[in-house]
């Protein structure tokens, strides 16, 4: 049995667990100050090109979601959101418990544009009956495997500007996007065209941690406060620092990220090769072919996988997810019977 | 140089990291449905004696605190603490975000009592002018280093339960509570004792991570909802269960706190035996003798520790701290040294 | 110039302003203990058959929704509205900065049905990564001025209780629903279908002041605490229990109700009459008839109203209302002028 | 029997409750942007010499509190506040429920200096884990009826601009403040030496209402989403403004405040001379003599007041509260049993 079911089924990559234990018994600040910490942010700002980019290590994508907009947003400003996006759709609530409405928007794609989010701006103008929207959350990749292009995210990110929005882009699989086989945006442009963003660690060979990025430190002021109220801050700070300076020091993240999204575009292939649709295509490490629902379950007899949506009374479409630890040889098993599926009608 | 400002300067005790290494590849479910915490929660539950008991991993110790008491507390509803309690005096307000006063108590030793919770009660009256006091927060060992006894915290729990106060500890350092040589208290009595308590696995050889015990069932109803909320809620819970069954399977969290003990009293009867008093006199693995300022500064050419209050023109208590890590031979030295500074008078 | 944009251009009914002076100088407890409020209280709960309800005098009906929801909702608990719903629509956020999502329903009438919430009831099972649906918020009078029948809110009643959903009623505008023409409900009815609900003053004949009446007592346990919590406190109480006393001593609440009702019915059957359709047909003190730009125009000479919706490149429907206070002979030319516009054509 | 519990047993001056009912039937623009409220604000923006000043009127003395700190702090910051302040003792976790400690100060007379503060700054430095102190909340008159002078005040400012901290005056009884005997600041210096003030109207003549005064309208921005977010905006603002105006277009706030005053005064001197001592010596509305119990119990057949605190065995202070409604007449009988009470010994 093997699971496709996401990208956090593994452990983290050995490069990490090694260096936790080559480094275990040196001792080190806490909270962050620790030197693997001080490394890995030195890393991330050459990487990113913004020597003065304020960087934070936290544990969570949820985690980190929350502590960016509550500390950037006064208490009458609202978030917008895909009504897919990570925030509305799977985090209990976790930005209005923090007292912010989310403004979602209906899109095919998973992706915001300014004209989407124009009708919000001419909607929400009522004063003072309306909250302000003040910041665009987005997802690259999307939750749905889709991924903007340099030209959608720079039109984006000037229209935020031009309206004083602040743009924030949550990369839980930010590897993924900047390896896709389409994909023309660098790392270093996410942090150009965005305010803030966060890098995913957990879904792309740590054990957890995501690196929050304010490309502008003002906007960062006093994050630290915030980050030990809200309860992120870790005491052994050193675990956070030693992965990002693992998966960063030697592309290792991007190696990650390209392995996943080529077993999964392999899959892809094998479905479109036997004549199924999708979803929708995405370029990255997760899929949504249709399917019958006589081959489900022929399938999920030796693989797990989410069904994700109800086509038609024979049709779902399901979502299989390649990771960084999906090996080439499962997923040659999985292409010869899903093969097998179509010889056996 | 060696520090003993505190005790998670290290990493993890070995067994961990080899444990992380050995389960690494092995697919697991997200969000702590995963083998590893599911089998930690029910050894748990035997050490405890509390089959019933409902057992969640968090990451860290403000974590832990903020979301325990924001899911038992109503809005109007406040929390009662010593004024040394870390959720008044080291936790950036993360009490109060989530809605709540701390009513605090000035205390001599850390620890609370019935008749000073009951001024408490007398005092918060007038309603509806006035906040609900509906819980009461002890730490064991306190933050200053002290412990419960057994006929305390049950005189405690006895008082709450009369006066509907919910009883919450929080064990950060439950383990050095727990070996100190002069406690009568055991783990499964804590379970008995409290309504709501979490054992500390960041201060005692985890990387990182907290076990929050509800020992009565009903009280954790939703508390799932609440960590996901709350951004607490680990993909891959599978590295906190790990820990904490590596921890508890062959008690390796009690001979860890023991060592730590063990050294931090070797250290005190050497501060003892030449003549220099305590701040107050800590079972436990930290102490704080008071020293002159002119040892201190001896003392700070080859390690490092807290000064943690001036005593008066000439003396301040510092704070040494030894941990599971902390080696013999560097406390035989430090021993040395100390004597040294007698004998250099 | 005459308005009709709202039900709140006015003062007080002279009964309410003639019984402050009379009472002016008798000296009274503060913070809604005396003896005006107590007997408005008991005044209401006979007219709503209730003996054990729970009454509560606040200042205005946002406020009343936020304390409302904010006291019977636990942290990661969900509201449910239509997406016209004054909570959503129009209240700048309050709700969720309380801390709770507000789940949004389209609706064509502004009513809720139980079809409608199953279908959310099923998009939110993914527990625990979504928030727990707990509260349906209604409103009669809806925002668009249509109305629950009965068996709608019996229906509704009996599915919430079902599903453990507490069912809240915003009665900002209860009057005008319970004395609109085809209204089957009485206000006792209200008291039995829902869990909580307001009775509006503001809208209809009071200074300010809305009446959040807890049907079950249980459920208003410790909201004077929150009340005072959220500075809805007033001083001096007696300004709402005199007005609430004076507004149902002599059933004077519904007399205005009815008096705002027909005056707009009045002007409804003089546009139908004219040959005009409606956005929706509302039977209370809202209408929305459909005009062509030129006479939306030409009426705003000696009148003010808001454009509530553009229909097409040459039409918007606009929003009448009629209160307590508006004047028959208004009406009456508001009337003329309306046929006026016909016979210009 | 006559009340000296509070200075809010009676509704509102004559004028007032005239002016509503004179202006009754005049329609008028909803949620503050009535005549009536722009006339207010203009007439205090004269008499405080602030052309500048933005002002917004609230319901009540908590919600005026709580809204604006919690429009003004970030959410790691927290308000100073003397241990008897109103919005620590008498709020129910108002500041707290908006997610902000209040760090207490205990004083002998309900006042802060910048010496105190000064202490409170140096505990407060364990950057990041501890709140960032940003607000001086005081009161004028105090909650025990003392007073700042203007050198107390002015100094309070000048350290309060060198170390960033916005200083906010609780005004509920400012009109006692600034019309007691000793008084040396007038209610413009009150504009110039603080940030946001408000006036209290509930305590000195109104039927309800305080007017926020934001000095700096930097910050006043957004404010109006913020009142309307919290439900502080009345829809039928003119009730406020009409309050405001008439209080102050003739200095009737101070002749009011005055009156009340000068009858406290007259008792203090009355118990003066028959050798009692106070709790402390205040030159406003509320005194707060000590009496033996059996002198209190005697009072107590003819007038109500609260007992303040205990001061020994047989001794009590009391609380004794005039307001602008005490009549001459009563005061003078009080005063005729006081000195009763002495000849019965």
């Amino acid at each position: 049995m093997f699971s496709f079911k996401n990208d956090y089924s593994e452990g983290a990559h050995i490069n990490i667990l090694q260096k936790l234990i080559d480094t275990n018994l040196i001792q080190q600040h806490g909270y962050g100050e620790d030197d693997y910490s001080i490394q890995a942010k030195d890393l991330l700002c050459q990487k990113l090109n913004k020597p003065d980019a304020s960087i934070f290590f936290l544990s969570a994508g949820t985690q980190s979601n929350l502590i960016v907009i509550a500390s950037l947003l006064r208490i009458h400003e609202a978030v917008i959101s895909a009504k897919t996006g990570h925030i509305y759709a799977n985090e209990t609530g976790a930005i209005e418990a923090t007292g912010h409405r989310i403004i979602t928007i209906e899109t095919d794609n998973g992706k915001l544009n300014p004209a989407q989010i124009e009708k919000v701006l001419v909607e929400y103008t009522l004063r003072p009956h309306v909250v302000k929207p003040r910041m665009v959350y987005i997802s690259n990749s999307t939750e749905i495997g889709t991924i903007y292009s340099k030209s959608e995210l720079e039109e984006l990110s000037t229209y935020c500007k031009a309206n004083s929005l602040l743009l924030y882009l949550d990369g839980a699989r930010l590897g993924h996007a900047l390896m896709a086989c389409n994909n023309d945006l660098k790392i270093s442009d996410i942090a150009n065209f965005t305010d803030v963003f966060y890098i995913g660690g957990t879904k792309n060979g740590a054990l957890f941690g995501e690196a929050v990025v304010f490309n502008n430190p003002i906007l960062a002021e006093d994050f630290d406060f915030i980050l030990k109220q809200k309860g992120a801050l870790l005491a052994k700070g050193r675990t956070l620092g030693i992965q990002f300076y693992e998966l960063f020091h030697n592309d290792l993240y991007f190696e990650l990220a390209s392995h996943a999204n080529q077993l999964a575009q392999k899959i892809a292939n094998a479905f479109e090769d036997c004549g199924y649709s999708f979803l929708t295509r995405s370029p990255t490490n997760q899929i949504f072919p249709i399917l019958p629902h006589k081959f489900i379950s022929q399938l999920r007899i030796n693989y797990d996988f989410y069904n994700w949506k109800s086509i038609d009374d024979n049709h779902d479409s399901v979502r299989i997810i390649t990771s960084w630890a999906t090996p080439l040889n499962v997923v040659d098993e999985f292409i010869f019977d899903i093969k097998q599926l179509d010889s056996n009608l």
